[in-house]
């Protein structure tokens, strides 16, 4: 895989960290960054990941525009008027947006659509599991799924200990049984996502895309 | 195993001929039978097995006292009233009455019972899936699981086509996860637990016992 | 659903029995059956389904030509020259064949070839669970499975109690795990998916069908 | 519960770090610790945790007789003539020694012991799954857990991503599955077993406990 050089906001946070580590072990030079604690350059990057917060939105697209780059942004709880942003300044610069950079919940989508498309009369259960202390009921991945079905679904929360995330969708005929189950096992998954978005835009023109052009374009 | 004759009601019911099938392959012979067709004996039974209707209780329980035999008793849906009554003629004869004959399902409540003991910081979870055509929410068997973890629980409960009936318990801790599942395959499981109550009550003295004396003390 | 008049090679056997059930049930009328005692016609049928074993399969062939059909076969262990037939009198009448008509299976299938094509770099392993008395290890599905994938990977294989039939498919990334599990809950599976393909033969041209062209091109 | 000061042997460790996060987060003090950079002293300890390595055991064994304070050991690989040591200096102190402290994996296998003595006709699978990376085939766990069963059963070993650690027991039955599994989120499954065998020590006369006494007899 080619060697790059990226930019990073949001370097110290729990999603920066693993975008970081996990960009070092795939031999990439981190040359700029921003943060709480400030601005530090070292080289052009030929492009910039925000895993930030709403709040260094701003600077990040400064950032981008300024440096002529591409940008991939994972920053959760953007609003509509902030996505919107996004897309205006993707005609200058190819832009990746997603709230879930996991390629296995991605995954899980795509089979959910084509088992719902196939399987049109048998029943369809969602069932998340999450840890404690998670305050919403259901995820709002488990949302996603019932959005790619497209009818009135019973979604089951279960709220158990530590557990990073489970989402499982059940299909059930009358003589059988079908399950696509997902777990995270760790932040890791969504930093995997991200490093490929990054890789994606690479040579791309400018325009707005999301994980699923990621995954099923390139 | 040892060889036994026995008596029969509700022969052509659905559990009653799983219950003949599963005699037959050990060798039992059938010398008494009662059933909406009407009454059949070829021999003096050593223990009688009932899993008619409520409407037939009375018919059983003459049986049994006038053969002067063990009665094991597997009606779904008994009232109060009935269950007094075979207390009662337990004074006479051996009776064991459950409402769920499956061995696994006693065997997950005991492990159940185990884990909420020695686990008491851990959240706890009981799911359940059964076929679209089941009425109540949640399982008569899940509840039975509430009833042995003696907390306010959440119980999430799947209709999934024609799935005979899963039940599922979580124990979460901080940093990891340990569950107890049983699956029904079919009503073989409840047959197996009737026989063995069948072969349990045998030698026993005269007294009112449950699938839990079958397992746990024989 | 259109009505259809139907025939059945194999009436008596257990996936015959299985066919014959759910065609009642879905208001279709069974018009000629051959079988290990003999043949019965009362009308002209507008398909024949066959699940009777190789020594039927000649006649099977005689009857859908003669009556000018369309054929579903199902018999299980035909060797490759008899596979050659099937193909040969396809030039005269549309026929569907496959050793698994499941159509969970075959999703399972689906599934998999979109996983292992979009996430090169996970691990997979497969896993198949049976009851006791399955002689063959790992199960011939293990191997289709085992075949979309094209590696070499890793089949565990499970023995127990009268398991109907389990198969799962794991991805594992170094932040994710992502399963597809299909569980069989008993042989009307199997008839589900032939009758759906005999309905999917009545307005075809000759050819030769398998249970994909049925599911994916319909 | 009740503050404590405790010693550490291994600090810097990945189970050291973790045995002392947990110790902060219940509001104990670390006032001793021992370690590759050196010896840092601060108070006296009520009870020393050594999750290092080999090496260092006989460090561990010396402060904990010098201090005369209780001593839990979980360092992993010590030979069968460490274990003889920590047996002989238990005449002098209390010693909970344990390669797994994991409350999950011990009740586990508390419910694998009463499974296979109630079930004694059923069959038994034992699956287990962990990261790519780990080596031994199957898991010391697996081994520990077919040990409890006392029969030749067949262990399924899975290598996956970057699984934690899986370990699935079945028990099939002919009409039905019961399963325990058992699943690491992290090593704080184990810290947490440690951290409860030091608090058992506080009051226990001079010994060797297993985690077994922590959990069923404290």
């Amino acid at each position: 895989m080619q060697k790059i050089k990226y930019g990073l906001i949001g370097t110290s946070g729990r999603m920066g960290k693993e975008v970081k580590s996990l960009m070092e072990e795939y031999g990439n030079t981190l040359v700029f960054s921003y943060d709480i604690d400030g601005e530090w350059k070292s080289g052009e990057p030929q492009v910039i990941i925000d895993f930030s917060s709403p709040d260094a939105f701003d600077k990040s697209i400064d950032y981008a525009l300024k440096l002529n780059v591409p940008l991939v942004n994972g920053t959760t709880a953007l609003n509509n008027e902030q996505i919107n942003k996004l897309k205006n300044i993707s005609k200058n610069i190819p832009v990746v947006q997603s709230f879930n950079f996991s390629l296995g919940i991605q995954m899980l989508l795509k089979c959910t659509e084509i088992l719902k498309e196939k399987l049109p009369d048998w029943d369809i259960e969602i069932s998340e599991t999450h840890h404690r202390f998670k305050k919403d009921k259901p995820s709002g991945t488990a949302l996603m799924i019932k959005n790619v079905i497209e009818k009135e679904i019973n979604i089951s929360s279960l709220r158990l200990g530590n557990v990073a995330g489970e989402h499982t969708v059940y299909f059930g005929g009358l003589g059988e049984v079908l399950l696509v189950k997902h777990t995270a096992l760790s932040r890791r998954a969504f930093a995997e996502g991200a490093v490929k978005a990054a890789y994606f835009l690479l040579d791309k023109s400018n325009g707005f895309y999301t994980i699923k052009d990621v995954l099923f374009n390139s």
